[in-house]
């Protein structure tokens, strides 16, 4: 069953369930993408609840539809927190995304990086410097890539098959894999890189996402594609990136299933 | 005098005095909303400052015209600021205003909450779920109610005559009351629920308009009707939620008193 | 030749540069700005990374190509963090702006604020209050200023000399001088004093330009004109202040250096 290949319908029926059943998205994430993130889920259909702190992030990944851990800024107090909705998450079965930013450019980070996904996350999320940072490739220079998906693809299927993640790899063309199967997603603008927090956000998306559905290879994929072609539509009637933000928010409200299926580009 | 019936004309004459006066706005906020938050206040004409560490919390607290308290996402030395600035703030008899933000879902908050309840803020503002979570409701899921105003209009009689506080209580219809009077106001739109920190701002706002008036109801009343005729004036003219939030922070710059008078629902 | 008077060239070569060379900018900043001043740099073409914890801020201040350290909300541990990257910064020779937010108004940062200024940043950036309060005046009720750029000239000249800093002072007409320099940059409109966070922008985005350039004073001069030049653009269009801000990242993005050169106006 979760072996079946990914078609663009089944991305369309994915956001329908999202918006219908409007999952609680618990978000451990930075002070840069927190707010963008939290309009991102609401304005696609989701419950964004940012609990962060070491005293409620454990309990609350017990009840929450899915869990989002985003390493952008972590603190002592949020990196506890962090690990204790990890090991929450897990006990109770609750999906949850890990989003190592920056990994191999610092230290700490890239440790609590790898101590993290050796928890076995739902899904890791991250551009091809970081997701080669963590099978111990040298890492980007900051919060960008330096390599591109194609390069990352062959470290995505090791690590899928190590932890038992599915492994979603950002970049111009997104490429997505579950160990067996590999999905790419052709949509997307350069104007998606001029906004922080976008790919952030695409971590959250696909914890709402995987908070409905049963296949976390069709949660990422239909996250992907749903960011991924409202910037198309964003970017088509808007150069300036302060404007195509606002436009990005508008349309991941309006976008319906049936226009998402006809737009995005799987392979 | 402060028993009065609140009229449409005493929201513009606030909405005049905020601007006149432009006070400054001590904000111990969320990681989510603090941008917004300062934004809708710099947009209405109110001068914030988020001043929410544990050295300078209390000590700012007796220097600002106002204080939030909101409970979005508390972290070991924010909570403490958050005691320490209304321990100053009612030493120097500064109104301040407690948004208890997800009370009733979460443990560590609800206490928090009920502590500095217990401290009479001059007003208390929260959705249906949280207001009846502090007379021992069960509270919402998350950050989203499950209950309605009218549904929660006892809890918030009881807890303005128990703690002195006037209780706003945001929703479809705002219900708000100082224990004797019961104000609603009908503006608003769905939309607003769908950008994150809209009630986080209203409760700044709130602490805005306490802070050059002497009645705590018609604070409350006037940033309600300020912000959801801003609302309605903002969704007429745009449908996706990223050009409706952008709209509304226009509208709160460029509304004018005699505009408010005319389109606010009182009742 | 660091002596040469700054011309509308100048400035327009610098932008370019910027854009040539995308500069990584580590930045120390607060919750309110963080997303604000990311989005901000991204949009003029600098690539942000916002490193602020304890364990990290020291090491990546070596490989940042420029520092912001910003007091809007220091807590212990950012704090903290501040200090590392600071004396890391000033051992590689990386160029660092300090943003001494509320100096004055405030005890534990105004005392942060000298500490650090003691360590001689590349470029320190404020308003007439703050610049006045770090040599000795009495500083501003909050985070606005109540005294005007030309008023804190004598401070600012006295500062530059003292620790060989560039000094700029934001406001209507912003003063900026590197001690035997001053420079005017006689653009900007009200409205951007109704966004939260563009002073705390433009420091980030100083330094960017000083990753890419030897003059420090010519580095200030023209993150000044670009973001002020931005903004009457903006203000030309747009008359409230959320469309204004969303059109201020626009111009960001789109403003050519030809643009620049011809509207900014040097005194």
């Amino acid at each position: 069953m979760t072996e079946a290949k990914i078609r663009p319908g089944d991305c369309a029926d994915a956001l329908q369930e999202l918006r219908d059943r409007s999952p609680l998205v618990q978000c451990l994430t930075n002070i840069v993408a927190a707010q963008w993130t939290a309009n991102v889920l609401l304005a696609v259909g989701a419950a964004p609840a940012m609990v962060d702190n070491p005293e409620e992030a454990g309990p609350f990944a017990r009840i929450a539809g899915a869990v989002l851990v985003n390493l952008g800024t972590p603190y002592p107090d949020t990196a506890a927190a962090m690990e204790q909705a990890v090991a929450a998450a897990t006990d109770a079965g609750t999906p949850w995304v890990l989003d190592p930013v920056a990994a191999g450019a610092l230290g700490w980070r890239t440790e609590l990086a790898r101590k993290l996904l050796s928890e076995r996350p739902t899904v890791l999320r991250g551009n091809a410097s970081e997701v080669m940072a963590l099978t111990g490739g040298a890492g980007g220079k900051g919060v960008d890539s330096v390599d591109t998906p194609e390069a990352a693809l062959d470290a995505a299927v090791e690590l899928a098959g190590l932890h038992g993640t599915v492994v979603a790899i950002s970049g111009a063309i997104d490429h997505l894999t579950d160990g067996s199967r590999v999905v790419t997603v052709g949509n997307g603008h350069p104007l998606l890189t001029r906004v922080t927090g976008v790919g952030c956000a695409l971590g959250a998306m696909i914890a709402g996402f995987a908070a409905v559905l049963d296949d976390p290879l069709l949660a990422a994929v239909s996250a992907t594609a749903t960011l991924t072609v409202c910037g198309d539509v964003a970017a088509a009637a808007h150069a300036g990136p302060g404007s195509f933000a606002v436009a990005l928010l508008d349309q991941l409200g309006l976008l319906t299933p049936a226009e998402l299926a006809a737009r995005v580009r799987l392979g």
